[in-house]
This record gives C-alpha cells, structure tokens and sequence, in this order.
C-alpha cells in the first residue's frame, strides 16, 4: 500500500486536451434509469472534440421521442455529460488525470460514422453489438499532474 | 492506433469486487453545480465498502443545511454516487473494468478517520488540503474483462 503524499499540479486547458488526444481509453459519465454511471470506452479526439464508441450511446444521449412530433436531434445535442482519462507510471510515480464536461450528441452523419468505424475499435459483448459513437463537445476542463513523494 | 476488435466479458459481483481491492485508484462520480462531474483518487476496500479520500468530499455528499435544524447527516447518507476502477496490460491486451452505483456518506466516526489516514494517502494541492473520506456502499456492481484480439 502506498501512503506517501502526492503533489497535485493544475495543468493548462490546451495541454489537458493534448493529453487526453494522447491517450485511448477514458470513462464516459452519464445516467442511467436516474442513476449515476460511468463506463470505460476508446476514444479519439478530433478538432478539439472528443469521440467514443460506446454499446451505452442510446442510454448516454437519451434521446426522448417528443409525443408532439419535435426534433428528436435537437433533444439529443443537449446532453451534458462527463469524460475522465488518466494514465499513471507506478515506476517514477508521476501521473496526470484530465476531467471533462460538456455536450453530447450521437454521430449521425454517415461519412463521419464510416471515418469513425476505422478510427476507433469496436467492443463486442455477446456477438457484437458495434455500439454507437457519440460526439463530446469540452466546456469546463480540468486536469492535474501528480508525483507521489515521500512527504 | 489500435484497430483491433475488443471482446468483453462479464466479470461476477463478487470477482469484480475483489479486482477492486486490488486497485488503488479509481474515479468518483457526482453532481457539482448541478452538472456531472469526475475525478481520480484512490480507494480502499473495507468490509464490502469503497473508502475514497477526496477534497471533493464535501462536493460529492452535498451536506444541504437544513433551515429547520434537521438532520445534516441523515441527507449525506442519501447521495448515489457511481465509482469505476480499471487495468489495462497493453502489452497482453487484456483488461478489466468495475463500475459500481451505491450511496455515499462522508466518515465521520474520529477513529475511522484515523485509520484511514494512515492507508490512503492525501492528494495535497495549494498547500495541502488533506480532504474528507468518503465510503460507498456498492449496490449495483458491474464488471468485464477485455480483451483486444486480431480479428
């Protein structure tokens, strides 16, 4: 068990996005059935939004069928959720985390959606459900480097 | 970029629990400001329950004063919070992935305080805020293996 101390660094928005643009696996943040959730996915990062893949992408955006007949799209663009990537060196003790909030919408454009299939893998769970992808548009970003010390 | 297809696996309640007392970090799901929010911190696992150490702590369990004099406490003990912990060999290509949905209260018992204190070590930021403890009772317990094959 490690006690020591660790040091927290804020790191800048534009490095923070850099480094979750690094890394390939991260934790999307939504509710379910009005409860909290968190999953793993892969994600890319594309023209500063981000993008997963994702079985939950129905349940993440929860797109309501309006009884009027209104724009299910529109519903679906004002999603807000969160996405968390960290990656930590056990060997030098240093890690970074980078936290985001922002809005969602599923992928829907079919050329997006094609580019998308090649970019990111599928996770197939009981004979292969692609998932869909879901697009992250960041607001609020929040990252921090840590050092475990001997403090 | 891996382009690999990825083959999940449902890891039982009980295996899943115990990849997570095998884990030191984790990240802690709730509302701030009303919007989702996430963050890295490391955990125990103490009799079936998830002890985390946060300076959100506060944040996460939202202690609503009561205008009428009422039971503070009684309202943290009712906040749901969802937590995941994951490891991922790059080199095996094979992973896990634990997502629990439970309620949270803050520690407020002086000798578990203690205790924790002295296994889960502070994430010291401006100076040092040692941050509360919080501990999570799992309800919901999700888990699953990957594995990232050629196919």
């Amino acid at each position: 068990m490690d006690i020591s101390m660790r040091q927290l660094t804020e790191i800048p928005r534009a490095e923070a996005l850099s480094l979750l643009a690094g890394a390939t696996l991260g934790r999307i943040v939504f509710t379910a059935h009005a409860l909290p959730a968190v999953r793993l996915v892969s994600h890319i990062v594309e023209e500063a939004a981000i993008v997963i893949r994702s079985h939950y992408g129905a349940a993440i955006i929860r797109v309501r069928p309006e009884g009027d007949g209104g724009p299910r799209e529109r519903a679906a663009n004002d999603i807000v959720v969160a996405y968390e990537a960290d990656e930590f060196d056990s060997d030098a003790g240093l890690g970074w985390s980078v936290a985001v909030t922002g809005t969602a919408a599923l992928v829907r454009d079919p050329g997006d959606i094609a580019r998308y299939e090649r970019m990111l893998p599928a996770w197939n769970k009981d004979g292969g459900i692609a998932g869909q992808f879901v697009r992250i548009c960041p607001e609020i970003v929040t990252g921090y480097r840590f050092a475990c010390g001997t403090g």
